[in-house]
């Protein structure tokens, strides 16, 4: 493995590897529940060593990770389809628009890869517990993967997360709280638990390698895409950790020299919840309140992520936008409709922010636009009843028909 | 692509590609809905030239495609996760178990395979509409892959079908048809729909390219175990093609002469829907009556692949067992416990067979054992509530834990 150090993204400050646990020490002195995390780190690899190391045409990725491999555990994520849907891009106005279908995670969703790397890290550090807050993607994949590591899952969950992610981390033997709150409730009450009671926090960004997990969605985009960095991806935003972490990727690669420019990133938010799209506009942060959407996994209402997600999508010359639960779900059943993929809701806003885009000059019909599809639509059922009708039975011979 | 003729599985006689569409016109006289079927062909290729043709290390496996690539849908499936499962061996008492875990294709079970060839033959056919009986994951497979092909799937599916199914084929645009009724009036209903309105049939085994689809499961297997042959392969079993398929996938490898032996295949059934699994032992077919298990997949009165699947068994020195439904939701826990992957109940059902089979002499502690994971457990979350219990929500402060 390459050396890192851990880097705070507020004060610009440097610490050995096992220095800092989650933030910054000393810009965590500023933080409390409620805010937007200040002193999150980042990993800064040595970026001389893996150029230096990178063979061309097959880079050899575990030198952009920061866990050793033999702490990995026996659990296959990722490597999910990347691939054009002209079908999708004819229908909304587009020449080269592609997928990268990451539902297609063993738990389900994107999540699956920063559960990896901190349950990596639990098995360095020898913790039997890992403890997380979720709307239930972060969940469930953290349960999926203590199980495969034999480690204990703590999980406090809103009680309103749908019911398909509830039974998934139950499944997987989890310990989980079901909280009469928000996201951010369960958000604060782990920070609490760990605080008091110990075992590894995975609480995403909190941990600082959530980041690193997830950011191998970004690595493999560029290698899918034949070592290509495409021009704009589109990223479903609610607490802010999977557009910096793509971002991360693209920073990596483009520090070890391997790329020259970083895609634009695209900020899709739902409109009530849209604390991330507000602060990029106008540069002031405000919570998000009271939010609702029907696309849970992006429905937050203090995005533990702010600052990182606003500056990805700015030094990337990206921008943000919303959309309503209506074209959310409208954009689920395009998506399903033209390409055979089915994303949870939160995934195909990212469909109904490019068919808002079509008259747009932010984006080119020719320029090579990539849909991150964060999890899969079997993770809410219900939410996509609402699009279609059930027709009613018949009797079994051909006449009925 | 390699040429190839279909093979009637019932009296030998072989035809050219487009001389016929389903079954042995000779045999079909013999067959009538509600009976298996009769006249299966299969794909029998001209193995010498793919043996000429193939590269060690590094195959190509379109040599054993039955469609040309350039009709192909742009949809991207297979390449699942096959990973030993140390922790889930010890358990049940084997040393060498790993997992297939197919459950991870776009549509979220193995179907997937049979719908994408079918649909490639539909583009060289151009046909527009493709038509089929399914218990459910048949039918979302074929909607998936008719949406990315942007063709019309029409489907006959038992009214009791898992919710969770009937919501994604119709998303992906299907024209869905309930029937008041089982699987096997559905796929007699199919029948008599195209031979009045035409369309291509995509009935399991009816259409001989679902067996050649499903076998690239594996040719996968073979692949990713490093080129070996596994000393046996555990595949829940509905209407026999899975299991007829796999057998297809090692034959074919035998008769191109990159393997010289067959694994075992095991035949798991569910106790109230065992027709296949009676026949095998006794010699003798006859029906399952009033199939009945939380294993929707393989609830299957009149199984249409009996006659191959028992040959598949046989031919592969393999055996077959059944397990109750309370096997296989405890099957279901098991796997998720010590694995993070969640099954539906129907591939839950080869971990329920394996922890039967722990004190038998059918199987070698040592040997290699790879159970067949067929389909994802979000397809039917109803089932696997039946393991779980949805703890009570508590106030969001750390005194009310």
């Amino acid at each position: 493995m390459i050396p890192f150090l851990y880097q705070c993204t507020t004060c610009g400050k440097l610490y050995q590897r096992d220095e800092v646990r989650y933030l910054c020490p000393d810009c965590a002195k500023h933080y409390r529940p409620g805010i937007p995390l200040v002193g999150v780190l980042l990993a800064q690899f040595d970026y001389v060593a893996i150029r230096r190391r990178l063979k061309k045409g097959n880079p050899d990725w575990s030198l952009f990770s920061a866990v050793e491999e033999q702490h990995y555990p026996p659990y296959p994520f990722g490597h999910t389809p990347f691939f054009p849907v002209a079908a999708l891009g004819k229908a909304l106005g587009f020449e080269n628009v592609w997928l990268k279908n990451d539902g297609l995670n063993p738990s389900a969703s994107l999540k699956d890869r920063a559960s990896f790397l901190v349950v990596a890290e639990a098995n360095r550090l020898k913790e039997p517990s890992i403890v997380t807050a979720s709307t239930g993607n972060a969940a469930s994949a953290l349960a999926a993967v203590c199980a495969a590591a034999g480690k204990q899952a703590i999980i406090f969950v809103p009680e309103s997360a749908p019911r398909a992610k509830l039974v998934q981390m139950l499944l997987y033997g989890a310990r989980v709280i079901p909280v009469r709150g928000t996201y951010d409730d369960a958000f604060r009450l782990s920070l609490e638990y760990t605080a008091r009671k110990g075992g590894l926090n995975r609480n995403t960004a909190y941990h600082p390698l959530t980041i690193e997990g997830k950011k191998t969605v970004g690595l493999e985009i560029y290698q899918q895409n034949g070592f290509k960095v495409p021009d704009v991806i589109l990223v479903p935003v609610g607490d802010g950790v999977i557009i910096s972490a793509v971002f991360k990727a693209f920073c990596d690669l483009k520090a070890a020299g391997l790329i020259n420019r970083l895609p634009r990133l695209v900020c899709v938010q739902a409109e009530r919840s849209a604390a991330i799209h507000h602060y990029i506009r106008s540069g002031k942060y405000q919570d998000a309140k009271r939010p609702d959407t029907i696309a849970d996994s992006i429905s937050v209402s203090v995005p533990s992520n702010a600052h990182l997600a606003r500056k990805a999508v700015l030094e990337s010359r990206g921008f943000s936008l919303t959309v309503s639960d209506q074209e959310i779900l409208r954009g689920q059943k395009t998506l399903a409709d033209k390409t055979g993929v089915f994303a949870e809701p939160a995934a195909a806003a990212t469909v109904a922010a490019l068919k808002k885009l079509r008259r747009s000059e932010l984006l080119g019909r020719k320029e090579q636009i990539v849909l991150l599809i964060t999890g899969h639509g079997l993770k809410d059922v219900e939410a996509a009843m609402k699009s279609i009708r059930i027709p009613r039975s018949i009797e079994p011979t051909i006449d009925a028909l």
